[in-house]
């Protein structure tokens, strides 16, 4: 297998980055850069029409997309240490724990920096789309109370599945790490939350480069955007 | 175990009816009456805070949410026929389509639902929300686009991940069936998909039953808030 990714902040690259050191697995890497648009190329469009990273290439020369996906192939060619659970209704669970963050906090998150976010704006109108910005507003409400019921959630467990570290962690920690790199923060009541938060972060997986992400370009945006 | 569920057209019920009829699983049936907002009470938020069907009680009194992760629990009890793929790279594969048909083709679907459709209008104010009709109306295009792209997609293939029916076309068909109850259609252009959708919605296990749900006036009601 080969993987197209980008070394990227992005919720779904990295993802796929913190599983595989996770795992201890090293897989053949070929990088595409966002930044000169190589994911939107002919040649990569074949490997997914979608136009977007990751895509993990298999040996029948077959593509694979969405960061979720390639990571439940990946366990099954090592299962060890179990990311996607052991039992069946552990493996039920940590899926149904994956879907809601995505669902519930990851899809307003993603609403704020497409509607609503300041850099987003010109890459939009560069396609012929537009923001919408009295709903990506309106989305902050929504991801704040998405928190809020997340945190009251998983008071008295350590991670988002139960008393293991597993995808669902991954899903959830990638959709906050974007959230504070672009100003749009978990709200500070939610203390098991916050706890979480710190927990996974030092797991040596989590290592985030933000070197090319103007972190406090994008948190300043969005504060005057709200003003 | 025991499936806490409604008789309702609404996506997620359908998807696990249809799953059970394609299975051949009968499992204990709770029914839960939305029309009742039985949903929204004490005794059913205890088994899932987020108040939605389906729900699935294990035999250890823990429940399960999520139509996707339900069935794919109800798959690790009974395996065949497999509707999540046999082999690794099939079962990745599947999981990759149901994902890609949800994010790409139900999410502007749903959107169009929650703030351009007439029907949801009224329901929303009495949960102290609103509709963004402007942005609402622009998913019917995201929605379009996303359509003939999954019509190019399945071109040449009998079913949205390959040779076999499988978790994908019932993600998918529930999508259209939504779609089609409330006035929101695939485009006449897409013959694969419709072809497809033809195909899926003859089987046994699709019949739908919109005895409860007033078509004729959802559609009639798009059609006049569009207009």
């Amino acid at each position: 297998v080969k993987l197209y990714n980008a070394d990227d902040p992005a919720p779904n690259p990295r993802r796929v980055r913190i599983f595989l050191k996770e795992k201890g697995l090293e897989i053949p890497f070929v990088p595409v850069s966002l930044a000169a648009r190589e994911h939107k190329r002919p040649e990569f469009l074949a490997r997914n029409s979608l136009g977007q990273v990751p895509v993990l290439e298999l040996d029948d020369g077959s593509t694979l997309t969405e960061s979720v996906s390639i990571c439940r192939y990946l366990e099954e060619l090592q299962p060890e240490p179990a990311l996607f659970g052991v039992a069946a209704a552990e493996r039920a669970r940590i899926d149904m724990w994956l879907r809601r963050v995505e669902m519930r906090v990851m899809q307003p998150l993603g609403m704020v920096w497409v509607h609503a976010h300041p850099f987003t704006a010109a890459y939009l109108e560069s396609q012929g789309h537009r923001q919408f910005k009295d709903f990506g507003e309106s989305n902050l409400g929504v991801f704040a109370e998405a928190c809020s019921w997340l945190d009251g959630e998983i008071s008295g467990r350590p991670f988002i599945a139960g008393d293991r570290y597993s995808m669902a962690d991954i899903v959830a920690q990638t959709t906050f790490d974007l959230g504070g790199a672009v100003g749009v923060d978990m709200p500070e009541a939610c203390g098991h939350l916050r706890d979480w938060y710190a927990r996974v972060s030092a797991r040596p997986s989590a290592a985030l480069d933000l070197s090319r992400f103007p972190v406090a370009v994008a948190r300043e945006g969005l504060a005057k955007a709200l003003r």
